[in-house]
């Protein structure tokens, strides 16, 4: 597999956007959302997401030039009107927003709505995070998520960041579906050849399932607790924002990508200094996760890790040997290159 | 079994506090709190834990007559000093602030140090959420939670609750620990016949087990997601508080009930008038309950729920027979109650 380093998939994608029209601010954070996410290892929501919002931009789904503005505005919250721009974008100009309230009193909490799929929660968890915030992101998603004994799925696998400022390396990172696995990882763990627990998947017809090719919906992880986590956050990013929820939530894929999506998401920004010294906080935590890190384990061949571990040794690998790009996703990057340079 | 009324309960503990000397302003809460959670089915945090909290009281753990002050202070932020008192008293004055903070600015946070167990996180949600705010409290907890492939547990299954109002009745209320089962559950799992799954607990050398009787330790929900679920509530309860963390939080039952908690807990409550208005609001969440509640189910017998319906369900019954008092606890309440006439 070809690895592409950051740079040239930063301007590979930067040209395709401004030749598609995208104004560079919004670029900025689709070419950052994404390739942060693949730095980070989280292919799913990484480059290979371009090729598609790519095509959502040209049919009509995605505003690339939009008009943002702040519809509804408290001392301590904000309601961002995105104008069916990239999520990403959206997302970051309301952690801005978020991050500059909580300057001025504490916390901010900003809802957006009018937008579409803003790939890793992370993205603005961790920029909350990188100025002595406890940043905090979500949204609301397609509709694949089961209530256990139902017969089709009502909710997506919504998906919320909890990120935390530590002592000395990028802070503390939880990035979470509601699901108890996603669609790629049931690729994954089936290509392993490694076994699919009932309580992951069923198929068509709510039967739960260990045969990947036949799960056709996902069970919320903890049965009732991850159906209300993902019910509490398709409540905040769809209804304090005005947008459609539950079933009623737009589709990624299977529909015309004309289709706009009217999603909703939620950031917030809570300031660490207004309840504690930054330093002081942030050495806790370090010494915090590496209590944890050092916890013993049954197999002394085993190791335990907090939310963000996995992603930072990700991102030490793929920003000395570059990020990875299978030959599919290759071609189609070439291909929407020369078209931009043509 | 018999059952007690709910003015019954009230004046029985009301009594039982006075006489030990705790400030009516303290006592108020500790009675609503357990009775709430009683009258809602929630009997592992209702009246059942009346003697202990005496016992506790008589100890010094719990202090009945603090002197309660905010420590920092921003627009949209509180630092509650619980002074050691009972931890559902230092919860609603935290909740009260910041339902205040939230009708000035729209969103309000308060953390509350030196504090006690504080019963069941509803009580405090459900606050909020009476007043048109979406309403959040946490509360971190004795370390019996293990990450998975430990030997040892690391964690609490710490706590939250998410309320939200709703039109014509009371709100959606999600109330979870973070770990897969309580013991309380694994009790009445095992008194019931039912297979115990391997992912909810672990012998006390962290060993996955099926034996109720075995099982010493917790696995958390949804593996590693839970387990960072509890470390955020953990962060947010002991870090913004100034309180232990992790292993280093004090145990409930089994030391001295002279030993002071040092428990933390966050609560926040969000004004659904600074995003949207607050009657489409209500009338949206009741349509979206409604809907979910009407989902199709596989078998016909089936019944879908939102969070908070089997404590409605519960309250309902018991408002009208009742609240059950098993025998042990009718005498150990009958015995504090002639203490206190004496």
């Amino acid at each position: 597999m070809i690895r592409f380093t950051l740079d040239k998939l930063e301007a590979l994608m930067g040209r395709v956007l401004a030749r598609c029209g995208v104004e560079p601010s919004i670029a900025k954070h689709v070419v950052g959302g994404l390739t942060e996410a693949s730095l980070r290892g989280v292919d799913s929501h990484g480059v290979q997401l371009f090729p598609h919002y790519v095509e959502a931009l040209r049919a009509g789904r995605i505003n690339g030039a939009p008009h943002l503005r702040f519809t509804k505005e408290s001392a301590a919250t904000a309601v961002l009107d995105a104008d069916h721009t990239f999520g990403h974008a959206a997302g970051a100009v309301a952690v801005d927003r978020a991050m500059a309230l909580a300057r001025q009193v504490g916390v901010g909490v900003v809802a957006v709505r009018n937008s579409t799929h803003f790939g890793a929660a992370a993205y603005f968890g961790l920029m909350a995070a990188r100025h002595d915030m406890i940043g905090f992101a979500s949204t609301h998603a397609t509709p694949h998520v089961l209530y256990p004994g139902a017969d089709r799925p009502t909710l997506g696998p919504n998906a919320m960041c909890v990120a935390v400022p530590m002592a000395g390396e990028e802070p503390f990172c939880l990035d979470m579906a509601t699901s108890a696995v996603t669609f790629n990882r049931l690729k994954l763990v089936k290509e392993a050849g490694l076994p699919i627990e009932s309580s992951w998947g069923a198929d068509a017809d709510g039967v739960p399932s260990t045969d990947s090719a036949s799960i056709a919906h996902l069970f919320p992880i903890g049965g009732y607790k991850g159906y209300g986590l993902a019910m509490v956050l398709d409540i905040v990013c769809g209804m304090l924002s005005g947008m459609p929820v539950g079933p009623q939530v737009s589709r990624m894929y299977g529909v015309p990508l004309s289709e706009r999506r009217f999603l909703g998401h939620v950031v917030g920004a809570v300031a660490v200094s207004a309840f504690e010294a930054p330093e002081v906080f942030k050495a806790r935590m370090r010494a915090y996760c590496d209590g944890l890190r050092a916890q013993s384990m049954r197999d002394e061949m085993g190791v335990a890790m907090v939310p963000g571990d996995p992603e930072k040794r990700a991102e030490a690998v793929r920003r000395r040997d570059g990020i990875p790009v299978a030959p599919e996703l290759l071609a189609r990057l070439e291909a929407l290159d020369a078209g931009a340079q043509a």
